[in-house]
Protein backbone atom coordinates (compact mmCIF):
# COMPACT_ATOMS: atom_id res chain seq x y z
CA UNK A 1 0.00 0.00 0.00
CA UNK A 2 2.74 2.28 0.74
CA UNK A 3 3.72 1.60 -3.00
CA UNK A 4 0.16 3.89 -3.54
CA UNK A 5 0.83 7.27 -2.12
CA UNK A 6 0.91 10.18 -4.24
CA UNK A 7 4.00 10.85 -2.13
CA UNK A 8 5.72 8.45 -4.28
CA UNK A 9 4.33 9.04 -7.68
CA UNK A 10 5.81 6.65 -10.11
CA UNK A 11 8.32 8.49 -12.48
CA UNK A 12 7.91 6.13 -15.75
CA UNK A 13 3.94 6.72 -15.85
CA UNK A 14 4.27 10.97 -15.55
CA UNK A 15 7.20 10.39 -18.47
CA UNK A 16 4.66 8.59 -20.50
CA UNK A 17 2.12 10.90 -20.20
CA UNK A 18 4.81 13.68 -21.43
CA UNK A 19 5.48 12.15 -24.57
CA UNK A 20 1.95 11.85 -25.51
CA UNK A 21 1.59 15.97 -24.63
CA UNK A 22 4.65 17.59 -23.96
CA UNK A 23 3.69 19.99 -21.09
CA UNK A 24 5.17 20.88 -17.60
CA UNK A 25 5.41 17.82 -14.98
CA UNK A 26 2.63 18.57 -12.74
CA UNK A 27 3.16 18.35 -9.08
CA UNK A 28 1.62 15.70 -7.10
CA UNK A 29 -1.75 17.76 -6.40
CA UNK A 30 -1.68 19.22 -9.47
CA UNK A 31 -2.70 15.79 -11.36
CA UNK A 32 -4.77 14.96 -8.35
CA UNK A 33 -6.41 18.29 -9.02
CA UNK A 34 -6.65 17.56 -12.48
CA UNK A 35 -7.64 14.33 -12.13
CA UNK A 36 -10.66 15.08 -10.45
CA UNK A 37 -11.37 18.04 -12.68
CA UNK A 38 -11.21 15.58 -15.80
CA UNK A 39 -13.64 12.67 -14.11
CA UNK A 40 -15.96 15.58 -12.85
CA UNK A 41 -16.16 16.98 -16.84
CA UNK A 42 -16.75 13.04 -17.98
CA UNK A 43 -19.27 12.46 -14.95
CA UNK A 44 -21.66 15.61 -16.13
CA UNK A 45 -21.37 14.61 -19.59
CA UNK A 46 -22.74 10.98 -19.22
CA UNK A 47 -23.95 8.73 -16.33
CA UNK A 48 -21.16 7.32 -13.68
CA UNK A 49 -21.58 3.35 -15.23
CA UNK A 50 -20.36 5.43 -18.53
CA UNK A 51 -17.28 6.35 -17.80
CA UNK A 52 -13.99 4.12 -17.07
CA UNK A 53 -11.15 4.38 -15.65
CA UNK A 54 -9.32 4.21 -19.11
CA UNK A 55 -11.47 7.39 -19.97
CA UNK A 56 -10.17 9.36 -17.48
CA UNK A 57 -6.81 8.56 -18.07
CA UNK A 58 -7.39 9.24 -21.39
CA UNK A 59 -8.99 12.55 -21.04
CA UNK A 60 -5.82 13.39 -18.42
CA UNK A 61 -3.36 12.27 -21.13
CA UNK A 62 -2.77 10.04 -17.91
CA UNK A 63 -2.00 6.37 -17.86
CA UNK A 64 -4.83 4.00 -16.39
CA UNK A 65 -1.95 2.77 -13.73
CA UNK A 66 -1.06 6.78 -12.91
CA UNK A 67 -4.96 7.21 -11.97
CA UNK A 68 -5.00 3.79 -9.86
CA UNK A 69 -1.66 5.27 -8.12
CA UNK A 70 -3.72 8.26 -7.10
CA UNK A 71 -7.25 7.09 -6.28
CA UNK A 72 -8.26 3.35 -5.36
CA UNK A 73 -10.72 3.27 -8.28
CA UNK A 74 -13.61 5.01 -10.14
CA UNK A 75 -16.33 4.72 -7.16
CA UNK A 76 -13.68 6.81 -5.31
CA UNK A 77 -12.84 9.26 -7.95
CA UNK A 78 -16.50 9.67 -8.72
CA UNK A 79 -17.37 10.48 -5.16
CA UNK A 80 -14.64 13.09 -5.25
CA UNK A 81 -15.85 14.68 -8.24
CA UNK A 82 -19.37 14.41 -6.59
CA UNK A 83 -18.26 16.60 -3.66
CA UNK A 84 -16.87 19.03 -5.78
CA UNK A 85 -19.72 19.18 -7.57
CA UNK A 86 -21.79 19.21 -4.56
CA UNK A 87 -19.48 22.20 -3.07
CA UNK A 88 -19.80 24.13 -6.12
CA UNK A 89 -23.84 24.01 -6.52
CA UNK A 90 -23.88 25.17 -2.83
CA UNK A 91 -21.84 27.96 -3.28
CA UNK A 92 -23.58 28.95 -6.24
CA UNK A 93 -26.56 29.51 -3.69
CA UNK A 94 -24.59 32.32 -1.96
CA UNK A 95 -26.27 35.65 -2.87
CA UNK A 96 -25.85 39.23 -1.06
CA UNK A 97 -29.27 39.86 1.20
CA UNK A 98 -29.74 43.28 -1.21
CA UNK A 99 -31.98 43.67 -2.91
CA UNK A 100 -35.77 42.46 -3.91
CA UNK A 101 -36.07 38.92 -2.51
CA UNK A 102 -37.61 37.78 -5.92
CA UNK A 103 -34.62 39.44 -7.89
CA UNK A 104 -31.88 37.53 -5.36
CA UNK A 105 -33.63 34.36 -5.80
CA UNK A 106 -34.45 34.72 -9.84
CA UNK A 107 -30.31 35.27 -9.61
CA UNK A 108 -29.90 32.26 -7.67
CA UNK A 109 -31.62 30.13 -9.98
CA UNK A 110 -30.24 31.34 -13.00
CA UNK A 111 -26.83 29.92 -11.58
CA UNK A 112 -28.37 27.05 -10.57
CA UNK A 113 -29.97 25.94 -13.85
CA UNK A 114 -26.55 26.85 -15.36
CA UNK A 115 -24.95 24.22 -13.40
CA UNK A 116 -27.51 21.34 -13.66
CA UNK A 117 -26.96 22.38 -17.68
CA UNK A 118 -23.53 21.74 -17.67
CA UNK A 119 -23.27 18.69 -15.51
CA UNK A 120 -26.44 17.63 -17.42
CA UNK A 121 -26.15 13.88 -17.60
CA UNK A 122 -24.42 13.63 -13.70
CA UNK A 123 -27.05 15.62 -12.07
CA UNK A 124 -30.16 13.37 -13.65
CA UNK A 125 -28.06 10.46 -12.97
CA UNK A 126 -27.52 11.33 -9.50
CA UNK A 127 -30.89 12.50 -8.75
CA UNK A 128 -32.75 9.68 -10.42
CA UNK A 129 -31.12 7.22 -8.45
CA UNK A 130 -30.93 4.08 -10.99
CA UNK A 131 -27.21 5.06 -10.88
CA UNK A 132 -25.34 1.49 -10.36
CA UNK A 133 -22.62 3.73 -8.49
CA UNK A 134 -24.93 5.17 -6.26
CA UNK A 135 -23.55 5.19 -2.57
CA UNK A 136 -24.65 6.39 0.78
CA UNK A 137 -22.02 9.28 0.20
CA UNK A 138 -24.16 10.23 -2.71
CA UNK A 139 -26.81 10.49 -0.89
CA UNK A 140 -25.42 12.66 2.35
CA UNK A 141 -23.70 15.20 -1.01
CA UNK A 142 -27.14 15.20 -2.37
CA UNK A 143 -28.39 16.38 1.68
CA UNK A 144 -25.93 19.11 1.93
CA UNK A 145 -26.84 20.52 -0.89
CA UNK A 146 -30.17 20.41 -0.10
CA UNK A 147 -29.19 21.90 3.43
CA UNK A 148 -27.04 24.83 1.80
CA UNK A 149 -30.36 25.42 -0.55
CA UNK A 150 -32.76 25.17 2.32
CA UNK A 151 -29.88 27.82 4.79
CA UNK A 152 -29.70 30.09 2.18
CA UNK A 153 -33.14 30.83 1.33
CA UNK A 154 -34.10 30.87 5.71
CA UNK A 155 -31.17 33.25 5.73
CA UNK A 156 -32.70 35.71 3.12
CA UNK A 157 -36.36 35.92 4.90
CA UNK A 158 -34.34 36.49 7.95
CA UNK A 159 -36.53 34.93 10.09
CA UNK A 160 -33.91 33.07 12.93
CA UNK A 161 -36.46 30.74 14.31
CA UNK A 162 -38.39 29.67 11.50
CA UNK A 163 -41.85 28.02 11.81
CA UNK A 164 -42.13 24.26 10.61
CA UNK A 165 -44.89 25.58 8.03
CA UNK A 166 -41.78 27.81 6.56
CA UNK A 167 -39.46 25.09 6.87
CA UNK A 168 -41.98 22.78 5.12
CA UNK A 169 -42.62 25.17 2.32
CA UNK A 170 -38.98 25.61 1.76
CA UNK A 171 -37.97 22.20 1.77
CA UNK A 172 -40.42 21.35 -0.72
CA UNK A 173 -39.89 24.05 -3.36
CA UNK A 174 -36.39 22.88 -3.74
CA UNK A 175 -37.82 19.26 -4.32
CA UNK A 176 -39.57 21.15 -6.70
CA UNK A 177 -36.56 22.99 -8.18
CA UNK A 178 -34.93 19.30 -8.46
CA UNK A 179 -37.95 17.69 -10.15
CA UNK A 180 -38.37 20.58 -12.71
CA UNK A 181 -34.91 20.33 -13.31
CA UNK A 182 -34.63 16.90 -13.92
CA UNK A 183 -38.18 17.00 -15.67
CA UNK A 184 -36.69 20.05 -17.74
CA UNK A 185 -33.54 18.51 -18.61
CA UNK A 186 -35.19 15.44 -20.09
CA UNK A 187 -36.71 17.84 -22.93
CA UNK A 188 -37.08 20.96 -22.32
CA UNK A 189 -40.43 21.80 -22.73
CA UNK A 190 -40.00 25.20 -21.59
CA UNK A 191 -36.84 27.66 -22.54
CA UNK A 192 -34.70 28.54 -19.72
CA UNK A 193 -36.09 32.28 -19.72
CA UNK A 194 -39.55 30.35 -18.79
CA UNK A 195 -38.74 27.95 -15.85
CA UNK A 196 -36.12 30.63 -14.00
CA UNK A 197 -38.99 33.09 -12.87
CA UNK A 198 -41.49 30.29 -12.55
CA UNK A 199 -39.70 28.78 -9.77
CA UNK A 200 -38.88 31.91 -8.61
CA UNK A 201 -42.91 32.68 -8.20
CA UNK A 202 -44.04 29.37 -7.23
CA UNK A 203 -41.94 29.83 -4.46
CA UNK A 204 -42.85 33.20 -3.65
CA UNK A 205 -46.97 31.84 -3.81
CA UNK A 206 -45.77 28.98 -1.47
CA UNK A 207 -44.72 30.80 1.10
CA UNK A 208 -47.78 33.56 0.88
CA UNK A 209 -49.65 30.45 1.14
CA UNK A 210 -47.66 29.79 4.04
CA UNK A 211 -48.15 33.23 5.68
CA UNK A 212 -51.92 32.35 6.09
CA UNK A 213 -50.87 30.36 8.82
CA UNK A 214 -47.36 31.66 9.87
CA UNK A 215 -48.07 35.66 11.11
CA UNK A 216 -44.53 35.90 11.46
CA UNK A 217 -43.90 35.44 7.41
CA UNK A 218 -46.75 37.62 6.71
CA UNK A 219 -45.36 39.90 8.34
CA UNK A 220 -41.82 39.52 6.83
CA UNK A 221 -43.67 38.96 3.36
CA UNK A 222 -44.88 42.69 3.66
CA UNK A 223 -41.40 43.98 3.71
CA UNK A 224 -40.68 42.02 1.19
CA UNK A 225 -43.45 42.73 -1.37
CA UNK A 226 -42.94 46.73 -0.12
CA UNK A 227 -39.07 46.36 -1.83
CA UNK A 228 -40.20 44.62 -4.96
CA UNK A 229 -39.44 46.39 -8.37
CA UNK A 230 -42.32 46.45 -10.78
CA UNK A 231 -40.64 44.75 -13.49
CA UNK A 232 -39.80 41.90 -11.23
CA UNK A 233 -40.54 38.22 -10.81
CA UNK A 234 -42.67 39.00 -8.14
CA UNK A 235 -44.36 41.83 -9.24
CA UNK A 236 -44.84 40.18 -12.96
CA UNK A 237 -46.73 37.18 -10.90
CA UNK A 238 -48.64 39.78 -8.88
CA UNK A 239 -50.34 41.28 -12.26
CA UNK A 240 -50.68 37.80 -14.12
CA UNK A 241 -52.39 36.69 -11.24
CA UNK A 242 -54.49 39.94 -10.24
CA UNK A 243 -55.56 39.33 -14.64
CA UNK A 244 -56.21 35.83 -14.07
CA UNK A 245 -58.29 36.12 -11.19
CA UNK A 246 -59.86 38.77 -12.52
CA UNK A 247 -61.40 36.81 -15.16
CA UNK A 248 -65.14 36.59 -15.39
CA UNK A 249 -64.51 32.90 -15.34
CA UNK A 250 -62.64 32.95 -11.57
CA UNK A 251 -64.15 36.58 -10.35
CA UNK A 252 -67.77 35.36 -8.90
CA UNK A 253 -66.76 32.25 -7.14
CA UNK A 254 -63.51 33.85 -5.60
CA UNK A 255 -65.35 36.64 -4.82
CA UNK A 256 -67.94 34.17 -3.29
CA UNK A 257 -65.97 31.75 -1.41
CA UNK A 258 -64.00 35.15 0.05
CA UNK A 259 -67.00 35.78 1.98
CA UNK A 260 -67.33 34.02 5.39
CA UNK A 261 -70.12 31.80 5.13
CA UNK A 262 -72.87 33.25 7.70
CA UNK A 263 -73.30 30.51 10.37
CA UNK B 1 -34.73 -26.17 -8.04
CA UNK B 2 -37.75 -28.15 -8.38
CA UNK B 3 -37.71 -28.81 -4.60
CA UNK B 4 -38.71 -25.58 -4.08
CA UNK B 5 -41.78 -25.08 -6.06
CA UNK B 6 -44.66 -24.34 -3.22
CA UNK B 7 -46.92 -27.34 -5.32
CA UNK B 8 -44.13 -29.73 -2.95
CA UNK B 9 -44.40 -27.98 0.08
CA UNK B 10 -42.36 -29.87 3.08
CA UNK B 11 -45.62 -31.41 5.02
CA UNK B 12 -42.66 -31.24 8.44
CA UNK B 13 -42.36 -27.57 8.40
CA UNK B 14 -46.24 -27.43 8.07
CA UNK B 15 -46.74 -29.50 11.14
CA UNK B 16 -43.92 -28.00 12.87
CA UNK B 17 -45.62 -24.99 12.75
CA UNK B 18 -49.27 -26.13 14.02
CA UNK B 19 -48.24 -27.94 16.87
CA UNK B 20 -47.07 -24.08 17.69
CA UNK B 21 -50.22 -22.81 17.29
CA UNK B 22 -52.63 -25.27 16.01
CA UNK B 23 -54.66 -24.10 12.64
CA UNK B 24 -56.10 -24.99 9.69
CA UNK B 25 -53.94 -26.22 7.28
CA UNK B 26 -53.02 -23.03 4.84
CA UNK B 27 -53.14 -24.28 1.21
CA UNK B 28 -50.01 -23.01 -0.94
CA UNK B 29 -51.69 -20.02 -2.27
CA UNK B 30 -52.76 -19.03 1.60
CA UNK B 31 -49.44 -19.81 2.88
CA UNK B 32 -47.53 -17.45 0.36
CA UNK B 33 -50.22 -14.48 0.89
CA UNK B 34 -50.07 -14.98 4.72
CA UNK B 35 -46.24 -14.67 4.41
CA UNK B 36 -46.13 -11.63 1.96
CA UNK B 37 -48.61 -9.75 4.54
CA UNK B 38 -47.20 -10.55 7.62
CA UNK B 39 -43.95 -9.52 5.43
CA UNK B 40 -45.65 -5.83 4.76
CA UNK B 41 -46.34 -5.93 8.68
CA UNK B 42 -43.16 -5.94 9.09
CA UNK B 43 -41.62 -3.96 6.62
CA UNK B 44 -43.87 -1.16 7.72
CA UNK B 45 -42.50 -1.05 11.20
CA UNK B 46 -39.08 -1.23 10.46
CA UNK B 47 -36.86 -0.34 7.70
CA UNK B 48 -35.72 -3.80 5.96
CA UNK B 49 -32.34 -4.09 6.92
CA UNK B 50 -34.17 -4.40 10.32
CA UNK B 51 -36.17 -7.09 9.81
CA UNK B 52 -35.10 -11.13 9.49
CA UNK B 53 -36.25 -14.29 7.42
CA UNK B 54 -36.12 -15.60 10.79
CA UNK B 55 -38.53 -12.76 12.04
CA UNK B 56 -40.72 -13.47 9.06
CA UNK B 57 -41.08 -16.96 9.93
CA UNK B 58 -41.72 -15.94 13.40
CA UNK B 59 -44.36 -13.53 13.21
CA UNK B 60 -45.85 -16.23 10.41
CA UNK B 61 -46.15 -19.05 12.75
CA UNK B 62 -43.65 -21.20 10.19
CA UNK B 63 -40.22 -22.25 10.02
CA UNK B 64 -37.37 -20.48 8.17
CA UNK B 65 -37.12 -23.49 5.80
CA UNK B 66 -40.67 -23.26 4.55
CA UNK B 67 -40.37 -19.49 4.11
CA UNK B 68 -37.31 -20.00 1.62
CA UNK B 69 -39.33 -22.65 0.14
CA UNK B 70 -41.94 -19.98 -0.97
CA UNK B 71 -39.11 -17.10 -1.16
CA UNK B 72 -35.54 -17.56 -2.43
CA UNK B 73 -34.96 -14.67 0.01
CA UNK B 74 -35.51 -11.56 1.79
CA UNK B 75 -35.25 -9.34 -1.19
CA UNK B 76 -37.55 -11.09 -2.94
CA UNK B 77 -40.46 -11.45 0.00
CA UNK B 78 -39.53 -7.72 0.47
CA UNK B 79 -39.48 -6.64 -3.20
CA UNK B 80 -43.26 -8.42 -3.57
CA UNK B 81 -44.47 -6.88 0.01
CA UNK B 82 -43.23 -3.61 -1.69
CA UNK B 83 -45.35 -4.16 -4.93
CA UNK B 84 -48.43 -4.45 -2.27
CA UNK B 85 -47.76 -1.50 -1.01
CA UNK B 86 -47.34 0.16 -4.06
CA UNK B 87 -50.87 -1.62 -5.54
CA UNK B 88 -52.46 -0.43 -2.40
CA UNK B 89 -51.31 2.90 -2.32
CA UNK B 90 -52.25 3.28 -5.75
CA UNK B 91 -55.90 2.29 -4.79
CA UNK B 92 -56.36 5.03 -2.50
CA UNK B 93 -55.75 7.49 -5.02
CA UNK B 94 -58.98 6.21 -6.97
CA UNK B 95 -61.53 8.81 -5.96
CA UNK B 96 -65.27 9.95 -7.77
CA UNK B 97 -65.19 12.80 -10.54
CA UNK B 98 -68.13 14.51 -8.33
CA UNK B 99 -68.83 16.95 -5.79
CA UNK B 100 -66.05 19.87 -5.26
CA UNK B 101 -61.91 19.44 -6.48
CA UNK B 102 -61.00 20.32 -2.94
CA UNK B 103 -62.97 17.66 -1.27
CA UNK B 104 -62.35 15.14 -3.19
CA UNK B 105 -58.70 15.84 -2.67
CA UNK B 106 -58.30 16.19 0.97
CA UNK B 107 -60.51 12.50 0.72
CA UNK B 108 -57.50 11.30 -1.18
CA UNK B 109 -54.95 13.22 1.10
CA UNK B 110 -56.57 11.66 4.15
CA UNK B 111 -56.24 8.11 2.71
CA UNK B 112 -52.81 8.64 1.77
CA UNK B 113 -51.80 9.96 5.41
CA UNK B 114 -53.40 7.08 6.63
CA UNK B 115 -51.67 4.70 4.44
CA UNK B 116 -48.00 6.52 5.40
CA UNK B 117 -48.60 6.62 8.89
CA UNK B 118 -49.45 2.90 9.18
CA UNK B 119 -46.38 2.42 6.86
CA UNK B 120 -44.21 4.46 8.92
CA UNK B 121 -40.63 2.87 8.74
CA UNK B 122 -40.98 1.31 5.82
CA UNK B 123 -42.06 4.35 3.87
CA UNK B 124 -39.10 6.16 5.32
CA UNK B 125 -36.74 3.92 4.45
CA UNK B 126 -38.20 3.58 1.14
CA UNK B 127 -38.26 7.79 -0.17
CA UNK B 128 -35.21 7.97 2.01
CA UNK B 129 -33.05 5.78 0.02
CA UNK B 130 -30.65 5.02 2.56
CA UNK B 131 -31.80 1.46 2.84
CA UNK B 132 -29.12 -1.40 1.67
CA UNK B 133 -32.16 -3.58 0.51
CA UNK B 134 -33.05 -0.72 -1.98
CA UNK B 135 -32.99 -2.25 -5.41
CA UNK B 136 -33.87 -1.05 -9.14
CA UNK B 137 -37.19 -3.05 -8.67
CA UNK B 138 -37.92 -0.73 -5.53
CA UNK B 139 -37.42 2.46 -7.52
CA UNK B 140 -39.79 0.88 -10.61
CA UNK B 141 -42.30 0.73 -7.82
CA UNK B 142 -42.17 4.22 -6.74
CA UNK B 143 -41.92 5.40 -10.18
CA UNK B 144 -45.27 3.49 -10.56
CA UNK B 145 -47.10 5.16 -7.45
CA UNK B 146 -46.14 8.73 -8.70
CA UNK B 147 -47.29 8.02 -11.98
CA UNK B 148 -50.67 6.46 -10.78
CA UNK B 149 -50.92 9.54 -8.22
CA UNK B 150 -50.34 12.11 -11.31
CA UNK B 151 -52.85 10.69 -13.65
CA UNK B 152 -55.89 10.48 -10.97
CA UNK B 153 -54.56 14.36 -10.25
CA UNK B 154 -54.50 14.63 -14.18
CA UNK B 155 -57.68 13.00 -14.67
CA UNK B 156 -60.09 14.90 -12.00
CA UNK B 157 -58.62 18.61 -13.69
CA UNK B 158 -60.20 16.67 -16.92
CA UNK B 159 -57.62 18.27 -19.36
CA UNK B 160 -57.16 15.26 -22.18
CA UNK B 161 -54.12 16.95 -23.42
CA UNK B 162 -52.43 18.70 -20.07
CA UNK B 163 -49.69 21.55 -21.18
CA UNK B 164 -45.96 21.16 -20.01
CA UNK B 165 -46.63 23.87 -17.08
CA UNK B 166 -49.89 21.88 -15.42
CA UNK B 167 -47.82 18.33 -15.44
CA UNK B 168 -44.78 19.62 -13.72
CA UNK B 169 -47.11 21.33 -11.56
CA UNK B 170 -48.48 18.28 -10.41
CA UNK B 171 -45.61 16.45 -10.38
CA UNK B 172 -43.97 18.84 -7.99
CA UNK B 173 -46.83 18.74 -5.72
CA UNK B 174 -46.64 15.21 -5.32
CA UNK B 175 -42.94 15.44 -4.56
CA UNK B 176 -44.33 17.87 -2.05
CA UNK B 177 -46.56 15.87 -0.49
CA UNK B 178 -43.92 13.06 -0.46
CA UNK B 179 -41.66 15.36 1.15
CA UNK B 180 -43.93 16.62 3.28
CA UNK B 181 -44.81 13.26 4.77
CA UNK B 182 -41.47 12.03 5.41
CA UNK B 183 -40.66 15.01 7.60
CA UNK B 184 -43.86 14.76 9.23
CA UNK B 185 -43.16 11.32 10.17
CA UNK B 186 -40.05 12.59 11.20
CA UNK B 187 -41.37 14.54 14.11
CA UNK B 188 -44.82 15.31 13.46
CA UNK B 189 -44.82 19.46 14.39
CA UNK B 190 -48.15 19.65 13.16
CA UNK B 191 -51.27 17.35 13.62
CA UNK B 192 -52.46 15.42 10.06
CA UNK B 193 -55.74 17.66 10.95
CA UNK B 194 -53.31 20.76 9.72
CA UNK B 195 -51.41 18.58 7.29
CA UNK B 196 -53.72 17.15 5.27
CA UNK B 197 -56.28 20.90 4.04
CA UNK B 198 -52.85 22.37 3.84
CA UNK B 199 -51.08 19.82 1.11
CA UNK B 200 -54.05 20.62 -0.77
CA UNK B 201 -54.30 24.26 -0.48
CA UNK B 202 -50.58 24.14 -1.97
CA UNK B 203 -52.23 21.84 -4.94
CA UNK B 204 -54.97 24.41 -5.18
CA UNK B 205 -52.21 27.81 -5.13
CA UNK B 206 -50.17 26.09 -7.10
CA UNK B 207 -52.79 25.44 -9.77
CA UNK B 208 -53.44 29.18 -9.65
CA UNK B 209 -50.00 29.96 -10.56
CA UNK B 210 -49.88 27.69 -13.03
CA UNK B 211 -53.35 28.90 -14.93
CA UNK B 212 -51.13 32.63 -15.06
CA UNK B 213 -49.33 30.75 -18.11
CA UNK B 214 -51.92 28.39 -19.10
CA UNK B 215 -55.38 29.97 -20.40
CA UNK B 216 -56.83 26.25 -20.42
CA UNK B 217 -56.04 25.47 -17.00
CA UNK B 218 -57.72 29.10 -15.77
CA UNK B 219 -61.18 28.44 -17.39
CA UNK B 220 -60.93 24.88 -16.00
CA UNK B 221 -60.16 26.22 -12.09
CA UNK B 222 -63.29 28.54 -13.25
CA UNK B 223 -65.83 25.79 -12.99
CA UNK B 224 -63.88 24.28 -10.11
CA UNK B 225 -63.96 27.34 -7.97
CA UNK B 226 -67.90 27.61 -8.73
CA UNK B 227 -68.23 24.47 -7.71
CA UNK B 228 -66.37 24.95 -4.39
CA UNK B 229 -68.29 24.82 -1.32
CA UNK B 230 -67.98 27.38 1.85
CA UNK B 231 -66.66 25.17 3.97
CA UNK B 232 -64.34 23.70 1.72
CA UNK B 233 -60.33 23.41 1.80
CA UNK B 234 -60.43 26.13 -1.08
CA UNK B 235 -62.63 28.34 0.49
CA UNK B 236 -60.56 28.46 3.45
CA UNK B 237 -57.75 29.12 1.29
CA UNK B 238 -59.54 32.04 -0.15
CA UNK B 239 -60.62 33.61 2.72
CA UNK B 240 -57.33 33.09 4.79
CA UNK B 241 -55.58 34.65 1.52
CA UNK B 242 -58.24 37.19 1.28
CA UNK B 243 -57.28 37.95 5.42
CA UNK B 244 -54.02 37.66 5.00
CA UNK B 245 -53.26 39.62 1.25
CA UNK B 246 -55.55 42.83 2.60
CA UNK B 247 -53.26 43.50 5.92
CA UNK B 248 -51.95 46.50 6.50
CA UNK B 249 -48.50 45.44 5.73
CA UNK B 250 -49.28 43.78 2.29
CA UNK B 251 -52.37 45.00 0.41
CA UNK B 252 -50.26 48.70 -0.29
CA UNK B 253 -47.26 46.91 -2.19
CA UNK B 254 -49.97 44.46 -4.07
CA UNK B 255 -52.03 46.78 -5.45
CA UNK B 256 -49.06 49.20 -5.94
CA UNK B 257 -47.28 45.95 -8.01
CA UNK B 258 -50.68 44.91 -9.47
CA UNK B 259 -50.83 48.29 -11.35
CA UNK B 260 -48.59 47.78 -14.86
CA UNK B 261 -44.99 49.89 -14.93
CA UNK B 262 -45.67 52.86 -16.94
CA UNK B 263 -43.77 52.14 -19.83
Amino acid sequence: MASRTPSAAPRAEEQHSATRAPRRRLSVDERREQLIAVALQLFSDRAPEDVSIDDIAAAAGASRPLVYHYFPGKQALYEEALRRAGRELAGRFEESGEGPLSERLHRVMGRYLDFVQSHAAGFTALLRGGSVVASPDAGAVIDQVRRAAQEQILRHLGLPDPSPVLRRTVRAWIANAEISSLDWLADKPVPVETLQPHLVQELVAALTVAATRDPELADRLGEFFAAERPDGPAARLVRDLAGTLASPALADSLLRLATPPAH
